[in-house]
């Protein structure tokens, strides 16, 4: 949340459609796959550069270029030079705290989204931002950082025997990114959904204080995922909406299958927003009912001592002209008369249901 | 809500269209009910598999088959052959854990909604998935489990004097199955009600450490039920508003009839979880209220107790100059003290309407 | 709200159409007054059944027709055959639990309205159905109880001197009987903002246990209202923008008003629920309040007579050797101190403002 | 808000369009102030009935027809017949408990609304309602109190050198009676921001039982604000959308400008309500934390106390065999002991930061 | 928030397009600078008036007037008479007070932002306003204060070497202004997101008096911030669908672009509302656990030590017969009681987890 408006901060006063790398710079090259195909024939070059002989392709060949860590600028200026994107695309490619969007171009589609990656033994996760750029024979797919979501497509890509997915257009492989990313999400969701498991059964066992720390915790992570895939709705039903010549009709219905995928995370979050205020609630109760248990210890206790410790002071005064003190059955009546005090308290207490 | 995302996990990573059942299998084969019927004939025929002879029918005559459980994805498969199922209907048809939507095909309507069954026993109710498909002369539904709901339309169908049911459309049948599956959902309201009223009953009469637990289940349920019928009413819309040859003006009507009974649904789970607030703020209060009165004994107690103990204490020291403990009428004295004390204590929290 | 969908329950499994009355059964004959009227003639009868030579009017003489008790289905099947009714209308009329609505039919429009009747006694109302039939000569009225809402309209439509509203069409007499059936509404909020000023009186004076119960309770009418009034705004707002050729444009500007009428008695259900969630937040720190000013009392006494009573008691002790107890101004020394223990206590609580 | 539905129940059974006054009737007479004026010419008389010979007017002579108190029903009635007002326009003028809305008339345009002026000494604010008619060459203002808020408009249409304002049609007139209405809404705002101030002030300082009595009181106040405000912008909206002969395109620029400043109004309103939300929040955790104060001091002292006086208890018994009492050195060991309580006890306390 | 609304009490009465400026009077006089450009040559002077005939150019040279400080009116009345504006705008331009807004005029469009400078000294925020008139060949600027947010744009614009800026029309400057403008709402962002993390630890390790105060405080900033950013999202959009010459689809793209920020910019005013109110629930949760641990002490130590100081007591009672006081193992035998007791008790609160 925090990162985005230092990142806004530092960019301020700069020309728009400077390319300026807003992330983590890593110390390892990037890594840039290059995956050229038609219905029979793929190739695939992996490097740290950009061959550009390996761009000049002809339809029906199709090319993909995907780019693991965008720390150096010129690879991404390359590209954009190679395939005539705008400069404000170059900056909101190497912009990584955008906001998910898809805008429409005269020569592609750029859509930015973003990655969520489940970190199992930390239990959180990253929000890390994937970009494309989807033209009639083109791909270009941007990573800020290296993941392996987009490793399956390529290796059915290159499947000699898959033909199906080659003879297929670009924007049917977008697709299948888009899909791959949100496949993530869920696994982020399955992730929180377990920890609200847990901190639900320790709420109804038991409150302690950690409890609403945690909570916390969890409402500050959904706001995060929200604001990752709320807008991301937004963004794939304007791509279904849009009336332009990449998008065929064919790949329509799929991205209206990823469209129902969207709104489900979303649902989920917002339910699990709604069982997070619910469990604040429950324990917000419990500790009140706390507080009721260890107010009636004290007053049950308090109650059935302070009478007769004063009965019993009474007995301890010195006056000199005390009848009772003399009195040969003195001491059992007045321990009597506790006992009987006691008797009385403890029923009436019990009437109240306080034990 | 939790099974929904641990079945996208599950998926992630499959190729689109790929048929995989995402339910829980059962040990006991589907059971498929063949339904051809035309104005004047029925034929009915229950089995295990599909006997595609069956299938061969012309218009005017129609078929309507129900698949119960769908374990065995080759039924589908085959059902999808004949009648020209996309392929992502059919991955939608197996995976049971699908947000209720319609979707226009160019050959027929896909229907996915929720069933609920109530447990009367458990007092819980369980969300299963039903899906039809409608088309110009078939009907195809597919549920999740066995179940009962459809076979009161089943016997109305083959029944030779309702000549009605058989003389009307496809869409007409998909309507009554519709409208059948939302009559569930009052049964399962109705007992939810029935656990909200008790609930209600039980607050107003005492606070318990379990209403505070007893509110967030009823609330963590209407949220479920909320996930499952929200999203139906919008399908039905969408139905009402699209513009295609399946859905006639006669059946319109009728499905606009549907669309209320959604709506009405809604309406009640809506106003469940408005009580179930209110509730929540009844509890909380009795809750304060109930530490006041246990406040207030203490404070009855002590303020009562420990100004008459401390005079007690006074005349018990020991100083050897204490004139008060050698006079005759000392002890009366301060015993009557003390009730006078006592007794302006008493006035004063009567005053403050203490008791 | 329970009985809606204890009611949808009951009608669950039956065929759509079927006219199955849902309200309550009453032991006296139905009251059915025909009215028939045009520019200078009027005639009205009232009966227990339907005189259907009655009914055999041709224009421009218009037929208005009030069922009072619904038990009796032959006398709505009789008209809906008379009138040519859907069999869904006969079962909406006849199902007294449905939400309000309009609908148009190709020869009629169908309306259905809530009646909000004030019990002044118990200081409670009671909700019935009214359904309108409104057709180019006709109205329809079905109501579930007897009441005399329309009374008034029937007598100035038979009112030799009235002919003004005579000549107005069958919309306008619609028109009349939903403004008629409005009006009630008020009445109800009427009694409705007199308990709320009531509460509100009372939680400002003192917050008593049973305050969040009649906040309770209020919140719960209010839902019930708003369930009942809500969706009328959309069915009349829908009869505004409807197209057709029952609704002149004379009544048109009267329905403006009418639904200007609606709205502002939702606006008041708004207000008054804000009311009584502000009340709440005042009950609530009213009662934290009382708590605070109980521990001050307990705290008070406490802290000033804890101390002295120890002192006291350090002299109750039996040591041999305890020269103070020998001195000739220990008692009164001792004394002293305690006085001054006391007034240094006061003056501390003083100024922390606790009295 | 409860005149308003008081009103409508005395309303209750009337025939629509009946023309009845419902406010306050006062004891003095109306004033009537009738000006006609066309670029040149002025001429202005104040009276308390109409001389409909004024009335006789032809273009390009406009003319204003302000009328302040309205409990003389025939003179609305006669201004009716005059300039041809449908009668629910004189129904809507003469209830002054309506709704703030816009409506056109095949001549003209009525507008109802609602001037709020502020009481400086009591800090209160009073809801009256102004209605405006706007005809293409007259325009009527009918108000319920008297008031001087149309005075300054006057003197300037009556001011030789202000040709300006004569020129304008009747819609720039009815700009300016807008403009002065909701000029007075800053007033009452102002009034209240000065209230909301001084209570975030008193409640930032110390809590006492009256801010939440305080805070209730505004919250109220906003909610009538509200209600009488939020229609406005609507009805503004309603005539900037509007598409008729009587407002000019010159006149639009203005009314978009008077828009504006209904939209800031409810900004503000909106914006005070949740500053009234933050200060209960403040006022809720004050007065939780008031109580720890409280407990605070009464745990200090107890734990401080009790156990030394129990001390003090043991040797105050009266066992024959207790040798420390007879020690040379025991009382002031006890006394030692009981001192090194204490210490420990206030070190205990300084750790936890209890003072 | 309150000095809107002072200042449009200020103005009430006035006549519309009176122009009066509402901001605060500077002792020093105001800075106009000129800039007049085109592809090749720039000019730039700087004065504290206007000299008109630097204002006569003719395309293709463009024109830019940066006004700071507007409390001399007669410099915008000389402008507005240059360049034909409305009266309305004149008045927008000195009333400080103005809702962000856009306004289409037949030759210009007239935009009006709020400025947001942060002062990381105070840690605040001020709020000041900027207009701009954006003509086909003319730019023109208001600020209420010097400032230094359009310098570099200047420096830009006179820079020889950057051709491009000077190519572009006016409608890319106004762009670059309006980006300029919003630059700055990310350094208040990120000044309130420092705050809002530094209370977020500060909460989560102990729960102060403070705290409660501190979120109010940024609550109240956050409503502030939502209220200058939140109509720009509206103005902006509506400049994005405006069907206008100035605006080219060249800098189309760029304005979309800024849409976003601003878009991005009330996510995170959004986000930080919502953390704010988690963090209260954390607060308001730790203050009655606190008071929970603050009960535990007092409740521990009382139950232990009421029952065996009553114990002592009863055998500080001067009773002539109480056998147990002369047993020679009375005395231990009766301090062990105690200390089994004490033991048992003990051992109970374990059990309970108190401690």
């Amino acid at each position: 949340m925090f990162s985005e408006v230092h990142n806004r901060v530092r960019k301020a006063g700069q020309a728009p459609g400077t390319p300026t790398y807003t992330g983590e710079h890593s110390t390892t090259p990037p890594r840039i796959t290059i995956i050229t195909y038609e219905s029979e024939n793929t190739k695939k070059t992996v490097s740290d550069k950009i061959d550009e002989s390996l761009l000049e392709t002809k339809p029906p060949t199709l090319t993909w270029v995907n780019v693991e860590k965008l720390q150096d600028v010129s690879i991404i200026e390359q590209l954009a030079k190679r395939y005539g994107l705008h400069p404000l695309t170059v900056e909101d490619i190497l912009n990584v705290q955008q906001r998910p969007k898809v805008e429409e171009f005269e020569k592609y589609i750029f859509i930015t989204l973003k990655i969520l990656s489940w970190n199992a033994k930390t239990k959180t996760f990253a929000i890390k931002q994937v970009s494309l750029i989807v033209g009639i024979d083109f791909v270009l797919s941007f990573q800020e950082v290296e993941t392996d979501i987009f490793e399956s497509i390529q290796k059915k890509i290159c499947n000699p025997n898959n033909k199906h997915l080659r003879e297929l257009g670009t924007d049917y492989l977008a697709y299948r990114l888009i899909d791959a990313v949100i496949d993530q999400y869920f696994v982020v969701l399955e992730g929180l959904g377990n920890q609200i498991e847990e901190v639900e059964e320790r709420i109804i066992a038991a409150p302690t204080t950690q409890n609403s720390r945690t909570l916390y915790q969890l409402k500050r992570k959904m706001l995060q995922l929200r604001k990752a895939i709320w807008p991301m709705r937004e963004a794939i039903s304007h791509l279904l909406q849009a009336d332009n010549t990449i998008i065929t009709s064919f790949t329509h219905v799929y991205l209206r299958d990823v469209y129902d995928h969207a709104v489900q995370a979303i649902d989920t979050i917002e339910n699990f927003r709604d069982m997070l205020s619910g469990m604040l609630d429950v324990y917000l109760s419990s500790l009140t009912n706390r507080m009721n248990e260890i107010m009636k210890v004290l007053t049950i206790i308090s109650t059935i001592f302070i009478p007769i410790t004063f009965i019993a002071s009474v007995y301890g005064m010195n006056f000199e002209y005390m009848p009772e003190l003399h009195w040969r059955w003195g001491y059992p009546t007045v321990v009597g008369v506790m006992g009987l005090i006691v008797i009385v308290m403890l029923i009436f207490f019990r009437r109240k249901k306080w034990f």
